[in-house]
């Protein structure tokens, strides 16, 4: 039996073969829900054969949706359309795999399980050791304990995982300026950010040079691409400015204020797993889009801890599908035991 | 001369005529900007005659703008499209009016003018003394020193405004709470808030019994109206939760932590704004849908102060559109003098 993974976020669809194979496409769900099939569909266009669906997701918590229950059944019912024949089995939080009726019916416990999923895979490398797997993507951070191998999260839903620190609500794309930093002093003058959506991280990390601009993003706050010239517009917009009225040293510093902040929130988080781990990690293993900031973040904390990242054990296109992809492995290994 | 004022912001706009008439409408600009025009129709139709248009504008920093000077621009041609044949004139932020061609060459000084227009007019109460104009709106605060009965703000453009806090960025409508509170605290746990557009200050606000619910908003964070319920659901999804996850009193404590922070804000402003004028106000005049919290901050900073709001002068409709119905009056007083 061939699974196909499916990691269904709110801003992202992934989707991953044990083989290899894997896309994510940038979808958002919560702007257009209809379409949620649809995108679906074209995202697992050209796949090579396979024989069912093994499903994580995130993007229940959508506000699109007036409650998680009513997200679950949502997107259950559209990989339900998806499937058509094919047989679909859904991962939850507690590790098992169920069928999508008992899914619907254990909703909170489908609801955002696609961290625990990537830690249960991951485990392997930590061949039986203590290890902090730090996965920071677009929107969020997950930073989860494993202890003797095992996952060993002290959290199940997002509320409780937010509340020790297991999941840091902050990512590397998506995240608000605003939510992050509140104040950036340039030319001797302490600005505080407007509050508004009008920038993301993203932007403050394309100015860096710390990721490439992406000319046919509409994810952006403005829908405009993710450029430097658009990314320094969307900062200065932070500040009620246009671009043209700010120094390019300014700019740099408004950039420069995001990256400590977030480096900092990820520090602390890090530092909280850990201090209730009651050990000291053997082993940190990284991944997703926000690799290049956690790297930062752990050397500051943890400099002499060996460093293992999912790229380097599963390549680069797996890897930016990381939960798919081990849903997918997941499903061979234990799904099949149902 | 009869003057409509026209109050042109990014998410609401307000008209105005002298004599009493005033009418405002949530338009959320950068979502539709081919709509301003018809928009504008609807918000004056079946007003009392009128000879020409009065502007002062903000909605120019809307994103669907690649520049403030295109959104001035883009705005006074609107204008140009509904006046027809009657005149037009342009408020500056520095107390002129001009016509709309010279506002498009001027326009940074035609962008973010109505705070002035607004505590230009107020200086009538400030009887040659020194006052405090608080104006807190939907989106932001207007915190403008009046010195023997002058305006006597420090800043012009709203980036300087922003940076000597005569500008406070934060409103009791539309400010996302994830931009205004970082955690806050129940059953013994402090929970970081989701860094996402889930909730506004007007949830909070509606959860507390400060402002009435609005069964016909759409301009919450989720589109839906703004209820008591809805409200609920929308704080705890900040915290990644459905609104029956959380215990009510677990709700009032994160609407009250929106409130406790907002407060901080206004005052931190009001301090901020009062030390650099050399002297303690004779007045306090409050304006605007906040007006019941930041009573509160005076209360707690300045209780001594006499206080006069803008509503117990001009009745509560005009107040509602007060920068529109003051650039009307001051278009009568100053305009007719060009």
């Amino acid at each position: 039996m061939t699974w196909l993974g499916l990691d269904i976020g709110g801003a992202n669809l992934k989707a991953a073969l044990g083989a290899g194979w894997a896309r994510s496409s940038p979808f958002q769900l919560w702007r257009d829900p209809d379409r949620l099939v649809e995108a679906l569909r074209q995202l697992i266009e050209g796949a090579p054969p396979f024989n069912g669906f093994a499903v994580t997701m995130t993007g229940e918590l959508c506000d699109c949706f007036t409650s998680k229950d009513e997200g679950v059944r949502y997107i259950l019912s559209a990989v339900d359309a998806l499937a058509g024949s094919k047989e679909v089995c859904v991962y939850l939080v507690d590790g098992r795999f169920v069928s999508p009726q008992q899914a619907s019916e254990l909703s909170l416990l489908a609801a955002a399980s696609n961290w625990r999923a990537l830690a249960q895979f991951a485990c392997r490398w930590a061949e039986g050791r203590n290890a902090v797997l730090i996965d920071m993507g677009s929107t969020t951070t997950d930073i989860i304990p494993i202890v003797n191998g095992q996952v060993a999260a002290k959290g199940l839903t997002d509320t409780q995982r937010l509340g020790n620190r297991e999941l840091c609500y902050s990512g590397v794309g998506r995240t608000p300026v605003c939510a992050v930093v509140q104040s950036v002093l340039w030319g001797g003058v302490d600005y505080p950010v407007a509050a508004e959506l009008f920038a993301t991280t993203a932007d403050a990390y394309v100015v860096l040079g710390d990721i490439p601009e992406q000319a046919r993003a509409s994810w952006t706050a403005d829908g405009r691409p993710l450029t430097r010239a658009n990314s320094m517009q969307r900062l200065a917009r932070q500040f009620c400015a246009d671009s043209s009225e700010l120094k390019d040293e300014h700019l740099q510093q408004i950039a420069l204020a995001v990256r400590v902040a977030q480096l900092r929130q990820i520090e602390q988080g890090i530092t909280n797993v850990i201090a209730r781990m009651g050990a000291e990690p053997d082993l940190l293993l990284l991944s997703g889009a926000g690799e290049f900031l956690v790297r930062g973040a752990v050397q500051n904390r943890l400099g002499s801890c060996p460093v293992l990242t999912l790229s380097d054990k599963i390549g680069p296109v797996a890897s930016a599908c990381a939960p798919a992809y081990a849903v997918a492995i997941l499903a061979d290994e234990v799904g099949a035991a149902r």
